[in-house]
């Protein structure tokens, strides 16, 4: 297609958006709730054909030889498809977050202020290949009072633009406003370009993806964005350490589900217990086929099979099955590793000193600090805010896992009887 | 000076904020107290130093032609330097932000969850002419546990860089990390440019400046940006007004102190009280030296000396003594132009009608919305935020004025006994 013409229709599709949410800012939360379990049962009656257009993306999916971790993410069943109805239900059920007066107060010439969460406006979000994420971002948006301009991976298009068909249809009737879920049909990288161009219309882009998508769109764009970074996550094995639990929560950590982002990347332990806990952990964590990069004094400890870490192993989110191990001094050399060469996306120590803890919980900078935890709970769901668009590994506006609240400004309402300055 | 040259030294003033900016965060409230009084004895004592170097930056701007306005506002004198050291006295008095668990919650598993407020780090602030508010930024940063990065308008720069030595040199024998209060001194563009790019170092750039500035900088930067946009306020007096306390509102948001952001531009009157309402309002604002700009209904109310209002007059922001007046049929109108034309600043309705007072509140999309009383107030002194560091015109992360709540993040702390997934 050609640029002018894929930037017309993006400005078109987004001022259609803005012009959506005005309305959707002040529904009720009992329509917003009636149009979600629409929306949930309109998934579920039309699976087969979801099915259907699914296919077509997997059989263009083969012949461009996409590897089987991302087939299997692209490819819908009807089980995922009841999830994806589940979690509408499930959105519909949570509190809805517009409206609710944080906090008021009186001043001294008796103007009552006070700042009342309000939506965020058009709501892009640009991610990556699984369709389900079509369905889940549009609940949350449109519950938190979003119009929501969605931009699919290329390789999801034909499931993408079907399943917001699906959800338009099942909810404009019910009182949402057209143009409140709407979808860029455009698989050219220009289109996204034109969308964080958009600043008279778009709020707020949240970004799933990768860093090079990140990089691309991040240099250029006027709408605020808020990007998914990396995880470059850290267990820190204390002196004080139950060792068991140490092992438990590492194993955890690396090995549940290395291919996300609260995974962990590297494994710090002191040196008191290097002697005591390593020769265990690593042969349980080769046992599962875990590739070990090991420093100076984890190799002493360990020689056999265990490749030397270099210094740009500290840096590296893996998202596979590769651990990098360090021996450290104490705490202090343990919170700069991690402030120096993490993310800050989510950090853990295991110890039984109190101090120790209170210490990593303070200085350790980054989006979720755990004491005696594995790193795998940085999650929405997991940390109880109901369901989750995204996770921050920005300080602005949102850090960490972002719930429906993430999704909502504040403005200030000043009640007088006549003040005047 | 070379562009090289500026850059190198940009990344060395911020790289070390950022090192100062470790330290700081976990400082107690009680150190920075301390060094806060400090800083406000130095700057009295020292204000004949002070006074000297502005002295300075007046000459340089008399021979450089500076309006009276800006000559005023790069002016100090004894009670200009007192009421600097007396802000910083009132930004100790405030309570640390830092630390604040705004809420913890135990998960199923037995996890506690818990938001705790933390500093953002680096803060860049860039901002006008005015050398008080070097001082005022400086104290806010500190209290919130951020370093600072300061860029003050270029006619300052004596006053500015002489203010910086003062209070790094009454706050670094109390126990204030060195680099904690920084100080660009360039003059050139490029130096805030640079800044821009430094998202390794610099965790937000507050932008006080004018539209030009936010253009220049907000196209090329990488560090997120939160800026003062314009303020294009409105009064709207709906049919059910007390006249009299419509006026005075009217009077005061656009008289009292019109070069201001949060004074009005524009005046929406209902149509049934328009002819009732807009003589004696247009009279007294005429007397004092207002410029009226009439749509065609108010130009048929009053005839003599106004000049028609155009498309354009609707989405300027005059800071002057000018007035867009403009006769609507009723609240939906005016709701409509305010959302259309407005900048989301602060808008008013005065009204005796709950259900029209309620419908303002929740229809306009604005940072400030008020009900019966004057646009002027919104600030964060006023709003009883304690101080302010600024007001943000954007919806992401901070709204209308910014205390020090604003100048922080949240991490997430979560506490287990071994839980993993």
């Amino acid at each position: 297609m050609l640029k002018m013409d894929i930037k017309d229709e993006v400005i078109k599709l987004t001022n259609k958006a803005k012009q959506a949410s005005r309305k959707l800012a002040n529904l009720s939360c009992g329509v917003k709730d009636k149009a979600l379990v629409s929306m949930a049962e309109a998934l579920e009656f039309q699976s087969e054909a979801i099915l259907k257009e699914n296919a077509k993306d997997m059989e263009a999916a083969k012949t461009s030889n996409l590897s089987p971790a991302l087939l299997d993410r692209l490819k819908l069943n009807e089980s995922r498809i009841k999830a994806m109805a589940d979690g509408l239900r499930d959105v519909a059920n949570l509190p809805d977050p517009v409206g609710e007066v944080i906090s008021m107060w009186k001043r001294p010439n008796g103007l009552q202020v006070g700042r009342v969460q309000v939506p965020l406006g058009v709501v892009g979000i640009i991610y990556e290949a699984r369709p389900n994420v079509t369905a889940d971002a549009a609940g949350l948006c449109l519950k938190s009072g979003n119009a929501v301009v969605l931009r699919g991976g290329s390789e999801a298009i034909n499931s993408n633009q079907f399943i917001v068909k699906i959800l338009t249809e099942a909810s404009v009737p019910l009182g949402i406003p057209e143009g409140s879920i709407s979808f860029i049909p455009f698989t050219e990288r220009e289109a996204v370009r034109e969308l964080a161009k958009l600043n008279n219309y778009v709020d707020v882009i949240i970004l799933r993806g990768g860093k090079g998508l990140i990089e691309a769109i991040g240099s250029e764009a006027k709408v605020p964005i808020i990007a998914h970074g990396e995880g470059n996550c850290h267990v820190y094995v204390d002196s004080t350490a139950d060792l068991s639990m140490a092992e438990e929560i590492t194993f955890n950590a690396k090995v549940q589900r290395p291919g996300v982002c609260n995974a962990i990347e590297s494994l710090l332990v002191h040196q008191d217990i290097a002697q005591e806990f390593l020769p265990t952990m690593i042969k349980r964590l080769k046992e599962a086929k875990v590739e070990i990069r090991g420093c100076e004094k984890t190799r002493s400890i360990v020689s056999a099979g265990i490749v030397p870490a270099t210094q740009e192993d500290w840096k590296t989110e893996y998202l596979d099955l590769i651990l990098a191990v360090k021996v450290v001094q104490g705490l202090d050399e343990a919170i700069e590793h991690i402030n120096t060469y993490g993310s800050s996306h989510s950090d853990a120590i295991v110890t039984s000193s109190y101090a120790n803890a209170r210490r990593f919980l303070q200085e350790v900078d980054s989006a979720a600090v755990y004491v005696n935890a594995s790193t795998r709970f940085t999650d929405g769901s997991e940390f109880g805010l109901g369901a989750e668009i995204g996770i921050s590994t920005q300080k602005l506006h949102a850090r960490g896992p972002m719930g429906l609240v993430e999704l909502t400004t504040t403005k200030f309402i000043i009640l007088g009887d006549g003040q005047i300055r």
